[in-house]
């Protein structure tokens, strides 16, 4: 199987220095684009490193691809992972997974096995159920266990934003998909 | 990036009609054939369908195509989502899940999205841990909510014979890799 990102993501240019709220407008941005492009669900991620720059992007490619996997955050992680050359990305660096929507419990999953050290999420759970996204059965309390296995999270960044593009995913028609 | 599965899988042949116990001999010899071959970590898959066919297999690849996401059951989803031409499995028929471990918490999330109805295992949660592989934080209760959700579990088959294909990882020297 072939994973690659659509042609237009290369137009849509990562901001010089991605602090969170650069970093939150592009992945919303592409989210968007996502949307518009019709390759996909309303979700966007990218990897930012300790100075602020992308090293990698993705979004959501379930429809276009035809693979349940295909989140943004794992297509994130499989272009970084191919970018950097290793499965340990702790291994090159302090990594912050800045994400427009709270990661699925797949998803959850995912982000500890990759060595990333820090999530940025704009909307939450709830706003991503409340349009009939499923997010799966996730273990209560991950925020408190990330911390402790020293993953910092950080919420709400740019929610009301975020919570557009989800409205906007809804207005375009495009098919919820979930397991079922 | 791309996702192959190494060439010595197609000398390792399914059986004809999977039930559970030959399908679980497959994949058992499949983490095996990993290990000597140092493709990856001592997991394996398959997705057996209503008549008893291998419709599609795969393995753990972490180490070999350097990417954190790689578990035998998401390469093995991928594969079938390829082969079937859809993200929800469920839409072709009633999938099995043959798998030589308990899933991590990762692919405890992929498995309901991918759209399949049973999961049979061989080795359990603490029989993985217990040679250093961490498994993740896990939901509480997950096997009754899988069952609440319409997904079978079944547990333990050929056990004995799992808990020896970790046991020659384990002596095979090969890397314990975690996210840290």
């Amino acid at each position: 199987m072939k994973i690659a990102l659509p042609e237009w993501m290369e137009r849509v240019k990562p901001p010089q220095y991605a602090d969170d709220e650069s970093a939150m407008r592009y992945v919303l941005a592409l989210a968007e684009r996502n949307i518009e492009e019709g390759t996909g669900g309303p979700f966007a991620a990218a990897l930012v490193d300790e100075n602020e720059r992308v090293i990698a992007s993705g979004v959501n490619l379930v429809t276009s691809l035809k693979c349940s996997i295909l989140h943004a955050e794992i297509v994130t992680i499989m272009m970084a992972s191919e970018r950097l050359g290793t499965w340990a990305l702790a291994e090159r660096g302090r990594f912050t997974l800045v994400v427009t929507a709270e990661p699925c419990a797949m998803c959850l999953g995912a982000i500890p096995w990759a060595g990333i050290k820090r999530i940025v999420m704009s909307v939450r759970d709830e706003d991503i159920r409340a349009i009939g996204f499923d997010e799966g059965n996730k273990p209560s309390g991950w925020i408190e266990h990330y911390t402790s296995h020293g993953i910092d999270v950080t919420r709400d960044v740019m929610r009301e934003e975020g919570i557009k593009v989800l409205g906007a995913y809804v207005a375009s028609g495009a098919i919820i998909y979930n397991g079922d």
